[in-house]
């Protein structure tokens, strides 16, 4: 999530971002009718400074969109085992046009049902999660999102990896505001962190990451060449991490973590991870007072000096980006552009 | 969840516990047909080794019927505004008659549409949420548990708290078992730690609290004192705590952890907080080998010297108080029993 450095930078504005996305991706091989979606979960990244699943991301689609590890004309497909059960079946394909398929659905199911879950299986990589937690808030429903990835977090007192960092992501409603999102990963870091730190040549903080033999590292190889990422606040966050598991790998029928391929090379065929999502029709639960009543708890939080909202620098990114754009190292831009 | 020492203790069979707790509730106002549900809890606490939710919050359950902050006869009311969602209104009596209320009709909605949710709104402190998880779970479906409580956690970067420490649970069925259960609080350690620690004169670690100014204390009353809880993973536990928040006390149409009377004195009047329960019929999505593979997950946790799986005290407890019964200070019951 940190700015490149401008000097040696490509700058680009949000739809110069949106083109070269599209460019490469059709250029891989992507089916036009998934290709859409994809772009839009990276700009959308890119707008809000999360540069980790933005940009970042896109040499590694295209190349798993080349080689199969990604099956790039997938289309997903759809059913309804329940009212309240929406369920897409990714079929390999990229998570984003799984997700976008099933949200209609999930949509309609939780407005008439009062709350509803989207489980996506056979899926992949699906970048922020709060950015398809806060578009099932946008059309005014409370949204859970659940999502599994190959193992890197070992167990309470264990030394392997058994679970992702299995992010979890909410999203609320706000009058007249965008959602409220928060989304969190169930280590003390997302992964992508120790990535940045390896290829930037830096040592990571000690408590982020464990080498092979559950000792505390500070080298970004030891913790990526079969160590693992360090739950947050210890048991707590493997035990968060199993529910997540539960819920987004063993419920949708996808790959478990320990099953799943990795997200960064081009080995193991498809990861085939999932995704569970779940949507609340509030306003069936929450009173006449809703509104006010979420305002006031959220004035609790920022009347505190130093205390801010979840999501409040990506809302301030959002506006940034807008006007001025991105700027991405020259390096990225180009092994970007080689696919296209 | 300390044992207590057995020199100067009452040594009770769970029947004891359960004749016990069925008198002293009756005897404080208790509608006969709220009790069952109570104590049906409290035996299950005790059993399972977590004193510090059984016999010794029934003082304090007493006192507050006594006293009327909590309405001992109060029944709660049921509607379901849409076909996936039950709602119970507690009218300020007891959580746990609420919830048991309500599980029928969750169970029924979950079966029917796959998902379906419980909210119980101006409800009281339920206890050890996993033991109501755990219920649903034994009727077949994986359920998740959201509670809020008095404000004692501060959010990330803040001095006054604004959620409570707000657990969160979640269990899932296991074929020829029990279900598995995980249970955790928001905070690096629930409350009930800090007052037994007060209670014994002794010291707490640091890093479990601060006082009233922010600070790490190792002093368990300044934590109690206007002070807060540490939320455990720093941020990351602020941030689940926010969405236990919105769940439990927004969603519900409770009163917010801020807004809500403490559950340990008189004062304030009934504390009206929520509790909210998804469940969820894993049939219609795990697939048919959903339960060699859930086995596979927890054999990876169990296969590591020194992992276990969640909940693993707590059964082996079970095995324990069943046959031996359990011995409590013999202060804490006399206290109990000079309510009957």
């Amino acid at each position: 999530m940190s700015a490149p450095a401008t000097t040696d930078a490509v700058h680009l504005s949000l739809a110069d971002v949106a083109a070269l996305t599209r460019r490469v991706l059709l250029a891989c091989g992507v089916d036009p009718r998934n290709e859409p979606a994809i772009t839009a979960s990276v700009v959308a990244a890119e707008a809000d400074g999360v540069h980790s699943h933005g940009l970042a991301r896109l040499p590694t689609y295209c190349e798993h969109a080349k080689v199969g590890k990604i099956y790039g004309k997938a289309r997903p497909v759809l059913d309804s085992p329940r009212p309240g059960i929406v369920r897409v079946d990714a079929k390999c394909g990229f998570a984003h046009p799984a997700i976008e398929f099933g949200l209609p659905a999930l949509l309609a199911a939780a407005k008439a049902q009062g709350i509803a879950a989207l489980a996506v299986t056979n899926s992949y990589n699906c970048g922020v999660v709060g950015y398809h937690v806060e578009r099932i808030a946008a059309e005014g429903m409370v949204a859970l999102g659940f999502v599994n990835a190959p193992a890197s977090i070992a167990p309470a007192g264990g030394t392997r990896p058994v679970f992702g960092t299995n992010p979890i992501a909410f999203a609320v409603p706000r009058p007249g505001r965008p959602p409220l999102v928060l989304d969190q990963s169930s280590s003390v870091v997302a992964k992508s962190e120790i990535v940045v730190h390896q290829q930037r040549g830096e040592a990571i903080p000690l408590g982020w990451a464990l080498d092979k033999d559950g000792n505390p590292t500070t080298d970004p190889a030891a913790a990526l060449a079969g160590g693992t990422m360090v739950p947050s606040g210890g048991y707590k966050g493997a035990g968060l991490a199993l529910i997540v598991e539960l819920l987004a790998a063993w419920l949708t029928d996808a790959h478990l973590s320990i099953e799943a391929s990795s997200f960064a090379d081009n080995l193991g065929g498809s990861p085939q991870t999932g995704q569970f999502f779940i949507a609340i029709h509030s306003e069936a639960l929450a009173g006449p007072q809703a509104g006010e009543r979420l305002e006031r708890l959220f004035a609790a939080i920022t009347d505190q000096p130093g205390a801010r909202l979840p999501g409040s620098r990506r809302a301030e990114a959002r506006g940034r980006t807008a006007r001025d754009g991105i700027a991405i190292p020259r390096a990225l831009h180009d092994k970007i552009a080689a696919y296209g």
